[in-house]
């Protein structure tokens, strides 16, 4: 069964953006020349998370303000007091929304739903990340 | 390695239904003659989500209550504004909860455990919808 | 494409304990002689979840924090009320959180991020209980 690897890497700008990662993991699908399996995604990150969500600003910003119930911006954060950090908030949110991701092959292309695309959470305080995205196709 | 797919399609009544698929994705499992692997489960929609679960009425409905804090029925939803919809909170809590789930396959049967159950969550406020799950089973 | 399997079995003592599995199934990679490939991880029960997080006293407690905001200690419980159980808070969690985890392999090693531990989270209000964690290596 043929194995295709690529990382992809995007750089992110503020916390809470939403990076539309459709696009490039369509193209590592069609690299892999692999015709039906699956995509495993993982980002290699602590403050960051990836799932499917319709990309539109509204249902963006709801998502935003869903997390932020778990884990509001003027929570007193163990993480904040001992290491002097801001963003005890960003690790809640990224292990509650987890690091991997798996879509379908079909036919050479991401099997995902019309309204479904694939979404890195950027939950970091800290602006101007870079942030890897370990892509493994695998099937036949 | 040998590899398996096929489409399950439940058809949902209504907003908050947790539809076990258990029994249907342990036949899919047998179908495939695979002994020894993984069974990977992937919802194509974007309100409506996948993971395990007792399949007891008093979990499923304590689930619904932590969903709705998450993304209350009553609050002002931005995807609702812009495209007059109502299901905004679907949205929210698809992404949250997420869409794939991937379970251990060993003696040509699923390795869940005794109350773990395979659920899909109906999250659209539509009624009456055809939900594709595309299971893909690998292994040997 | 080879593939190599092995049950963790960990004891857990409290409510809330995160056990950091990296270190073992670290160990399960190097034993598979798989170079590069997946490891998938699925824990066997239904108040008990996998994620990956930054293992810190402070973050943990934080994120212990936002899944009582979820699933309150002091919420009234339909499956508490049918069963006589205390662990409705503990299904939520886990359906919420979820039960597997997958992280690739490169080079013969886990590909976390440098923060970024594995870890089983203990939801169960039942202490001292055996938690089976199924992995499965593939690759090649």
């Amino acid at each position: 069964m043929p194995f295709f690897r690529k990382i992809i890497t995007v750089t992110t700008r503020h916390e809470g953006e939403v990076v539309n990662l459709t696009r490039q993991v369509a193209t590592v699908v069609r690299e892999s020349g692999i015709q039906e399996g699956l995509i495993h995604l993982f980002v290699r990150h602590s403050t960051a998370a990836l799932t499917t969500i319709e990309y539109e600003p509204g249902v963006l910003s709801d998502l935003s303000r869903a997390l932020s119930v778990l884990a509001p911006d003027d929570a007193d954060y163990a993480h904040n007091r001992k290491w002097g950090d801001g963003n005890g908030r960003s690790h809640v949110k990224a292990a509650l929304v987890g690091p991997c991701l798996t879509v379908p092959v079909t036919g050479g292309e991401l099997s995902c739903g019309t309204w479904q695309q694939i979404v890195l959470l950027e939950l970091d305080t800290n602006a101007g990340r870079d942030r890897e995205i370990v892509c493994t196709v695998s099937g036949e």
